[in-house]
């Protein structure tokens, strides 16, 4: 199998209470990357510019990703993005966000990266969403991101977009925002009706839901008793969730989306535990196996039933 | 086995916005015993006025309840609250709270009440959950609820009482509150060390989270398209989840707590279905196996292992 994505590839500033960096490699398409090239053959698509350094495109080709998408914009600087996190983790706020070669990017799509079996479409303007989408006619899974931004101000394009694909992983608020409906019930009911095979609602520091035509199923967050920063936490979910459907051959039956989860799940706790891409640089399969193992004990549960009084 | 709970009997109005209730039943105690007394027989001790009605006692008599320790202070008047939830019921405003005969409550325990296998001291002030927990010398597992209120006003009374029980119950902010720690994680660590064995995280419409020595589990709210009225659920968890551990034999290893956590969830899911009480009623033992069934169904994954790349 093969597994394009693009979205955006980017160094961040972030500050937490645990700690702060001045400039990280980050980005949608990064994190995934990192995540999915446990799995499949990755094909990061996405621009940056002059500033790219040596040791951030060694980043993105571990283990074997290939960077024949990544388009240097020459006299073009790279996405920046600075942010600052509250207390608890639960909100951040933005200082700078300068788009620099992000903002006129325009996703070009070599032969190979079209011709992938699984695509992930990460948080970019849904009509860019809409037309990578088409250039990949073969592709037997597609997932998408997105955000309240586009929920906002191009709901029409998002909509169009979301009923090309199989596969929407968004925060439960904005399946929400983006539905009208009450609860993430009820928005995936309504998803579901747009022809998507899956949705995924994540909920933060609480895990995630998923929600197909077959069922529902929902995974806590791995427990963990230090999280340094949460950035990249969600497109790192996506690239365990999505890699795993390609490693498991692109069928995205209840099941396989079942585990899809754990796999994703397992992979977003390693993300948070150390800043930006740090800790998933140097991680190995056997710490995955290690920590899916250690997660389906956790919530697997031995039936005990007792008499129950009439 | 027996069970006693003591807590607030009160009547409740509310405003959804899925309806509205000018007065029901309603209190801690109340939903904690129509919950557990699918479990065991069940002992409630609380107060309640001159305007308690036939209808609620016969409420509150369901399953055999027994009520010889329901307090009826002649001339007083019943506990009273109302409050508003907001649009997506994640927040409520209380607009009032008449104490009545629950402002001079001082648990009254006869010897039957006090010779409980297990206990629940509902939410009420730390000091008096105290005594009676010093009162019930014999049972073999006592659980406690609190809330921010004695956590801000109370805090060394209640420390002083959680460390005489063997599980606390209360939602994850306020057990990050209540031991200074950033997650329920090191919060429940925290706590795990001053003695108690269990300690459950709520999580309201996320689920909930367990922890105890041996280990963590977690388990998301059963899945609802409508949701009418959370009035109670954390009660009623609570009454599942205890009574469970009665009907058990007040053995509280992980694997029973786990299983417990599972019948807290579904006896709550039931609850939040219309207003107050009304579903917990006419609630019957068939339907709640049949949703333990689906919920554990839900939450089971199939280990489908792929070949992760090095």
């Amino acid at each position: 199998m093969s597994l394009t994505v693009v979205g955006s590839i980017a160094y961040d500033a972030v500050r937490t209470p645990f700690g702060q960096r001045e400039r990280m490699l980050g980005g949608a398409a990064t994190h995934f990357a990192l995540a999915a090239s446990f799995f499949d053959a990755v094909r990061p698509v996405g621009p940056v510019g002059d500033d790219f350094d040596e040791a951030s495109w060694a980043a993105l080709r571990t283990r074997g990703t290939v960077t024949d998408d990544v388009e240097h914009v020459a006299g073009g600087k790279t996405f920046f993005w600075s942010g600052v996190y509250a207390d608890n983790l639960n909100s951040r706020e933005t200082l700078i966000t300068d788009l620099n070669v992000f903002e006129t990017f325009a996703p070009k799509l070599s032969p190979a990266s079209q011709d992938c079996d699984v695509l992930f479409l990460a948080n970019i303007q849904p009509d860019l969403q809409y037309a990578v989408r088409k250039q990949c006619g073969r592709a037997r899974f597609v997932a998408m991101d997105s955000m309240d931004l586009w929920i906002n101000i191009a709901r029409d394009s998002l909509e169009r977009t979301i009923r090309e694909v199989d596969c929407l992983i968004l925060n439960d608020e904005e399946l929400e925002m983006l539905t009208g409906a009450p609860n993430s019930v009820l928005a995936a009911k309504e998803l579901l009706g747009w022809g998507l095979t899956a949705v995924v609602a994540k909920q933060g520091k609480y895990g995630a839901g998923l929600f197909t035509r077959e069922g529902y199923f929902a995974l806590p967050a791995f427990p963990l008793e230090e999280v340094k920063d949460p950035t990249g936490a969600g497109d790192t979910f996506a690239g365990g969730f999505v890699g795993y459907v390609a490693a498991a051959g692109g069928e995205a039956d209840h099941a396989t989306l079942k585990q899809a989860m754990v796999y994703g799940t397992v992979l977003a706790s390693f993300n948070v535990e150390e800043f930006g891409t740090e800790r998933v640089l140097r991680l190995t399969p056997d710490e995955i196996t290690e920590r899916v193992t250690d997660l389906e004990a956790m919530v697997s549960i031995e039936d005990r039933p007792v008499a129950l009084r009439g």
